[in-house]
């Protein structure tokens, strides 16, 4: 199994994103600023997993300091939190992991407890992710039936999480059941986590993958055949909006229009009661995403790029959402309540 | 203005649109089987510009002939039809322009008369598709106002024709009568004709352009401000199917989801009277447009692809479609055989 986030000789070490497929290599953060520059350039990405990560960016700065004393400490480690904070905007996960270590060491007033603390709770954290993907994927694996064919986009799989994945977590939990289950899986322009990822990882684990470009999904889809869509989610609000890759919105209009059952599969730490769509910001990434592959310029260079890294799919377009307590049916604002009150 | 197709010191000149947007250079076909690579290899794409490349390809094959009878010449001239003919399926000009120029043989017993009537007949029809695509934008300008900012996908550009462009044609057409227009170019992928081709030939005549990856279609829409969708296409059924580069479709889908008029420009040489869908072949191209960029892997090697160069989009979701004598508007059926009748 891909372990995407593991603590280790005092160290973070994340798998290299950007250098996938061609080459399965380490990062090695050593500093909370390693941290966050490694979420930043997307060397670790997809919601849950960079909530672990930024958690354990947190236990690097409280281990790297010097502070003697509880009150210097805390603003040690204020400053990472903010840097961590501010890599990117949109998933909520991020500021989940975060304020869940900042929330457990209220009111101990030891350093060394406090950093011992925080350790412990990362180290929790990330056990409980695989524990939370194995949950829901055992919950969500009955929607599907041995033969399907199931379309995702961008990466909800071990490489978005500690390990195991949110919607490829179902598909794998299927596939561990005796289904045979055949993956279409969309490029995922620009940062392609369809194809450098998703591929990788179902192919790395023998499940039956197909690449599609993003263009191709209406097409596949008339063609009949596919009998599911899954996805995971950047951020879940208490009306059922769901936050995710720039691409899933258009996937769930040509899903109802192809009578194709959409799903959200994610944990429910990806869920934000609190704020209103307005209050979400959607992140917008550099142009170079765009007119680059590597080196390589495949667009005029001086050229305007409008490149958003979410979309929002209202709640009408699906069909339910998979979590590790439990799978929730429309109508999403009195269900996703209900499921929040019984964690 | 860009010329995408020339004839100049009995060659056949065409824009080398595999190198752009990097590098504007040119290749010089002399034979029609450099013709048949041209298309194949897409240096040449966009049905119009391949309807007239491929009877230039004719034009070639006479002009190489050592044939001295009629008999032996047409012999020659099926050869280099078949192979020039069997280069891609779907457009339905390729076979325009080849039967074009076979019609207009029909008969002639000399040599040399046969050559160089092919070679008249080829020549206007580079300069009937200029001013066919003139036409063309003069006609659909209307429907656009000052200030409109227009989706567009693939190339339907000056690229795409001998020169001019048909959606863009309309675009440049009301450009040219005084309206500010802003595009929002689709990248296109795999082969990234927006991004390589139309981006860069609208920077070339300054007109406003912003390029967007392809899932950022229905993200772009929901933020309005989109106020029409014009495209190119392939091949017109009788029944108003529109064969065009793959994503129309879906973008079709997208716009009537959105209440967003959505627009076919094309000559009536792209009108198929005669077949109906399951008739047309959809050329699957190879997997390596999909899994690299240039000689760079951005999928694993060994991984299974789809790859459709074109989809299909219903009349229903088509508001009306431009041609040289007049704007088409449902029903198609009954329109479509009436624009052709009055050709």
């Amino acid at each position: 199994m891909l372990l995407t986030v593991q603590w280790k000789d005092d160290s973070l070490i994340l798998i290299d994103q950007t250098k996938l497929p061609t080459k399965l290599s380490y990062v090695y953060c050593k500093s909370y600023q390693d941290v966050a520059a490694a979420i930043k350039q997307m060397i670790v990405r997809g919601a849950p997993a960079i909530g672990v990560a930024a958690a354990f960016g947190l236990v690097l700065a409280a281990r790297r300091s010097n502070s003697r004393n509880i009150g210097s400490l805390l603003k040690d480690l204020n400053k990472a939190y903010n840097l961590i904070r501010s890599t990117r905007p949109t998933a909520i996960n991020l500021q989940w992991g975060l304020d869940r270590l900042m929330r457990k060491i209220q009111n101990i007033q030891s350093v060394s407890k406090v950093k011992q603390i925080m350790l412990d709770e990362a180290i929790q954290m990330a056990e409980e992710d695989i524990f939370i993907n194995r949950s829901m994927g055992s919950i969500g694996e009955i929607l599907f039936s041995d033969g399907d064919t199931i379309m995702t986009h961008c990466n909800a799989g071990s490489l978005a999480t500690v390990a195991y994945g949110t919607a490829l977590g179902v598909i794998r939990s299927a596939k561990e059941s005796g289904k045979k289950i055949h993956v279409i899986a969309t490029e995922t322009r620009p940062v392609m986590q369809g194809s450098r990822l998703t591929a990788f990882e179902l192919q790395y684990d023998n499940i039956d993958v197909s690449l599609i470009p993003d263009t191709a999904v209406g097409y596949v889809m008339t063609k009949g055949g596919i009998k599911h869509v899954i996805v995971g989610a950047d951020r879940i609000l208490h009306t059922g909006h769901v936050f995710n890759k720039i691409g899933t919105y258009q996937i769930a209009v040509l899903a109802k229009n192809h009578n194709i059952p959409f799903y959200v599969a994610a944990p429910l730490s990806s869920f934000d009661l609190k704020n209103d769509i307005d209050d979400i910001v959607i992140e917008e990434r550099s142009k170079e995403e765009v007119t680059k592959i590597g080196k390589k310029n495949i667009a005029p260079t001086n050229i305007k790029v409008i490149n958003p890294s979410f979309d929002i799919t209202p709640p009408d377009l699906i069909t339910s959402i998979i979590t590790e307590k439990g799978i929730i049916s429309p109508p999403y604002k009195t269900n996703i309540k209900i499921m929040m009150n019984t964690k």
